[in-house]
């Protein structure tokens, strides 16, 4: 008789095992994860599993709850005193009898994995940094007088396999109480970031301490974003998001950039600005999980190149003109400590590396969330704010850009543009025929023309467009016909509606006159313009190199692309022609690529031979951009067809666009 | 034509090299250490060496300044601007051009070897944990965005084959304004302390830098000796002592552990009390070398485990009670910014580890000092102190212990006892005939007896007897009759000499009426014997743990070994029979230690392997020592006869000692 075949889900690992062998065991020796803090004692309950019955035909295996041991006398009194789901099993006690589906449940209390049901269903394994390791210590003896802190390596040597064991020296001179606190049993906080890299003690409690947190953490221009996980579990405990407070300082990146070239401590002052703001944001999940901010024992951190700096403390002055060198690209890792992270004061901090000198971290991040280099398709994966972060590739080649689109998609430089905010208008529609508009706004449900709109409206006021709202809105006008594919307003329709005015020399387009005048003028179509062109020249750039001349498929990543429709960003022009079902918003990509290598540190490694192996192409010094730039200034585009797009919307007729309606170099411009 | 042979001097290690060949490439294809911050580039100098003239027949090769390439335009650069000694060459620079035998010097300015002229001769190869590594860095390129970081990584790289460099945290905001001062010319200071370990850089400097400094340092209970080093040449730039601040808060180890127990803050009182002083031990020896605080790159640390606990902020109550649990008895490695010492930001720590609860760094040191491990004679080192650390042992194996002694050696627990200080009665001689002393002071050049004394001694005055003096006294009364070898004063003497008075129901000798009353009591003698038998007890245990009747050499480290004589403390029975000229007082070898962990990183490792293997016995559990202990009360010892000592002095004649006067238990007293 064989020894029974034992079939781990969802990781579709398998092997033959002896009977007797603990289900954790089998799950080591197949590398499948399963967390134990305890180390095999029963008494974490952080291994749990569910055995799948049935007969699984395609994997020639009968399982069934017989085929594996009884509850023991551990396991029971774990299920009496902790208690234990139904079904559920410790898989350092229960033993393989038979041939076994072993499910590794991916619930919020106890799971190895997180699913992510998101564009690309993959399931993430995980491997953090960090681990807890529950051990018993030997107590002192004269006849080996080897100290407690040695006492206690030799513990973690022996059950945990740590061969050379570093410790944090704050922790040096409490370890003797801590261990005679915890009668000889205590959990070290273990810290190893690579499989060929040191360990070292970080953290220590007295007894069995069964919960260790990790932050995740954008840090947007605008925004900052951070997830709060445990790290035993990868279930999200919580997440909040703040305003970045560096936006008094200057709305846009190179504002920022400019504060700290004229006033001495500028830097310092924005540097501790954030970190206030990423500490008010740990309370916050904290609070909101119940959680110590001493359980806190890692962090993943991105941002753009600027935010970065500025987080880490160093001058970004470098950023703001060419060659835009970044003082430091490669990944970092420090103590949270050590830029004023208030966490346990053993946590630990990874920042990832940034792409190029206008390709951030957050770049990264959304880069190791969608994996274009992990799939065959083209993907291109844009990042929209005041520059376009533009990655394009597939497992075979990625390249990246950044591209400078300028403060306009978030609704500066536009004259009735403002940020998303309740009030703002996010969708618009213009009726071709009577040139009329519906639009709703941000906070009120109904449409402008729906029943209770002016009753919800009337809160909160019609307060100006954001980025959304001006992408359809454009697009729109252009659909009517409005503007002409060379982006003017036709003033003639001014005789067949009243919503176009005479504005001196040109005109414009009158979306509200009740409260604050609301319209857009030539100048905004122009801003808009320049803005699409300078991104769809980004994107067409990198798609040259490819020697592609279409894309597979898009993911918009970031808040701009989470509020945008697909298709008026691509009527517009601001993306290639492609299947409108192949165009996704991923929205934080870069959260979520940051919470990646948090809870696996192999993604970690990932992203950073990625990063090295990506080609950074930098469009100031491609001589093709000036020439897709103007091309791009078309609605949607002068130089190429959009048969995808043309298929499902109705686009007006394409007429020639003269040359000298380009709006001039914009190719050297940052903001 | 086979290639020419070259020859390293003093390591003796030879092979053939193309001609052509630089002789700092051939140094290092040898692994002889040739130190060079440069990198090769002629600028630094470090890498000086000499050609030997002549026939080495025992080599067969001849040698001649013919043979080595004559000096360049680089080489004659620096000799005109930085000068170069007579005969030097720069071995970066020079090429093999024939057989050659080169000379590594090892004077002051630049060496790569230290030569210590003391007991064992020994040549430390050096072989530091910090190099200074000079590069030069690519300007930054926007068609490969590497930031400014990373761009020194791969200089570093290129040139001196660090693969994978980490960063202090405080350096990364630096870099960038590093480099551009140094006009991407930068000297990085990397710490590497094993081989396959982490490789980090902890400091930066624009250009070249060219020096960077250590210290070792000896923490003692009453002492604190510190040396300033060129970790570059291996010079030692400056030495200085200081007293420890923490004897205010009690005179020896036990009362300092009382003063923690006994007080809430007193830990950390004396933590802060030792820091300081070894901070103005650190201001000291800068002022001394003119050196700057920023180039101390390492530090070494010894220190009994007491004051290693109280240096380090850890709580060393467990140490005065059995088990005599140690925090930490390993290495450790750590920052010096992390315990509040004043050198770069980036400079590291390392600390030797503790040998038992009882037996410290200051013994590990001594013992890597001397090594007795490194040779196949019994050697037998002492370390008295108010324990006694005792280690015996050879090639093949080395045992380890400490003896409770107690503070009568150093002139406590004596009625008229002193610290060795000026006054204080070093040296004493008795006639035999008259029974009349003539004695030394501290301070004062001629004995009692000889042309000047008065004169010279009216200055300083005779203020007590230190602890030399007290074993040359009792040694002395011993030899002369006054004592019994039980110890007991002959009360019958008095009817002969003045020196002999009654003093209750015993005697004392009287050394002196003129100023301060000085006399040895009965009580005295006893409190000699006991510390003596303590020793003797503790040195006796571990020859029998060797299985061996005699060692063959042995070794007094620290102060009071080297103020006595070792023929008295033979007499006494300090120490067991062995030739006087095998007999030998080192200093501090703590200090040495110290200095030698320093400056080879190997050095580290060949401690903490031979800690690891000395089998460390407690006096407390072995149940022979009490035997021992009171068998050791006689002069000089009860059980073993001294035939060497006896063949080089004349000893009085053996009696029986009784049993009744062996002074009680004391093998469980800890002082």
């Amino acid at each position: 008789m064989s020894d029974p075949l034992v079939l781990f889900m969802p990781s579709g690992k398998r092997g033959r095992f002896a009977r007797g062998t603990t289900v954790l065991e089998a799950a080591r020796q197949l590398g499948v994860y399963v967390e134990s803090v305890c180390g095999g004692r029963a008494t974490c309950g952080r291994c749990q599993i569910e055995v799948q019955e049935g007969h699984f035909a395609k994997h020639k295996i009968v399982s069934s709850n017989d085929h594996i041991s009884p509850k023991g006398a551990k396991e029971e009194r774990y299920e009496r005193v902790r208690g234990l789901p139904a079904g559920r099993r410790l898989s350092c006690s229960a033993t393989i009898e038979g041939d076994l589906v072993v499910d590794v449940p991916q619930d919020v209390v106890i799971n190895a994995q997180v699913v992510r049901k998101k564009a690309s269903d993959r399931v993430i394994a995980r491997n953090p940094a960090i681990r807890l390791c529950y051990v018993e210590v030997d107590e002192p003896d004269m006849h080996a007088p080897l100290g407690d802190l040695d006492r206690l390596r030799v513990a973690l040597q022996r059950d945990w396999r740590y061969d050379r064991l570093d410790i944090d020296f704050a922790l040096v001179g409490q370890v003797q109480a801590i261990l005679r606190a915890g009668k000889w049993a205590v959990t070290a906080a273990i810290h190893k970031d690579r499989d060929d890299g040191p360990a070292t003690i970080v953290a220590l409690w007295p007894g069995l301490h069964n919960e260790a947190f990790g932050i995740a953490c954008d840090i947007g221009s605008t925004t900052i974003a951070m997830h709060l996980v445990s790290l035993l579990s990868g279930r999200i405990a919580a997440s909040a998001g703040a305003q970045n407070p560096q936006i008094r300082f200057g709305e846009d990146l190179m504002s920022r950039v400019s504060y700290v070239m004229m006033n001495p401590d500028g830097r310092e002052a924005m540097t501790v600005a954030v970190r206030q703001a990423v500490n008010g944001l740990v309370d916050k999940v904290c609070a909101e999980a119940g959680a110590e901010r001493t359980d806190i024992l890692d962090g993943v951190f991105v941002g753009n190149p600027v935010m970065h700096h500025l987080f880490l403390g160093i001058d970004p002055t470098e950023l703001g003109g060419a060659p835009f060198a970044l003082a430091a690209s490669g990944a970092l890792a420090f103590k949270a400590s050590e830029i004023g992270i208030a966490a346990n004061p053993g946590a630990r901090v990874y920042v990832l590396p940034c792409i190029a000198g206008h390709v951030g971290a957050d770049a990264a991040a959304a880069t190791l969330s969608e994996g274009p280099y992990r799939q065959d398709r083209m993907m291109l994966l844009v990042d929209v704010g005041t520059n376009a972060e533009i990655v394009l590739g597939n497992a075979a080649r990625t390249v990246a850009c950044s591209s400078p689109t300028g403060p306009a998609f978030e609704g500066a430089e536009i004259s009735g543009g403002q940020r998303a905010a309740p009030g703002a208008i996010e969708r618009v529609r213009i009726d071709p025929a009577t040139l009329e508009p519906r639009f709703r706004i941000i906070g009120v449900e109904p449409w402008s023309d729906e029943p209770g709109f002016a009753e919800a409206m009337a809160a909160v006021g019609v307060t100006g467009i954001c980025g959304s709202g001006i992408i359809e809105i454009i697009a729109g006008m252009y659909l009517a016909g409005i503007i002409s594919e060379d982006g003017v307003i036709d003033g003639s329709l001014a005789a067949r509606s009243p919503r176009i005015v005479e504005n001196g020399r040109t005109f414009s387009y009158l979306l509200r006159e009740d409260g604050p005048r609301i319209a857009v003028t030539q100048n905004d179509v122009r801003a808009i313009q320049l803005a699409k062109a300078a991104l769809y020249a980004g994107v067409k750039l990198l798609m040259q190199k490819q020697g592609v001349s279409e894309v597979d498929t898009i993911r918009f990543a970031g808040a701009f692309g989470s509020f945008i429709d697909p298709k008026y960003a691509m009527v517009l022009g601001l993306i290639p022609d492609c299947d409108l079902a192949e165009v996704k918003a991923v929205g934080n990509a870069a959260g979520d690529g940051a919470l990646m290598a948090l809870l696996n540190r192999d993604h970690r490694r990932e992203i950073e031979d990625t990063v090295r192996r990506i080609e950074k192409i930098e469009t100031a010094l491609e001589p093709d951009f000036q020439q897709l730039f103007v091309n791009a200034m078309a609605l949607p585009n002068k130089a190429d067809p959009f048969p995808k797009l043309a298929s499902q919307v109705t686009l007006p007729p394409r007429k020639a666009l003269a040359e000298g309606e380009s709006g001039g170099r914009r190719g050297g411009r940052r903001r």
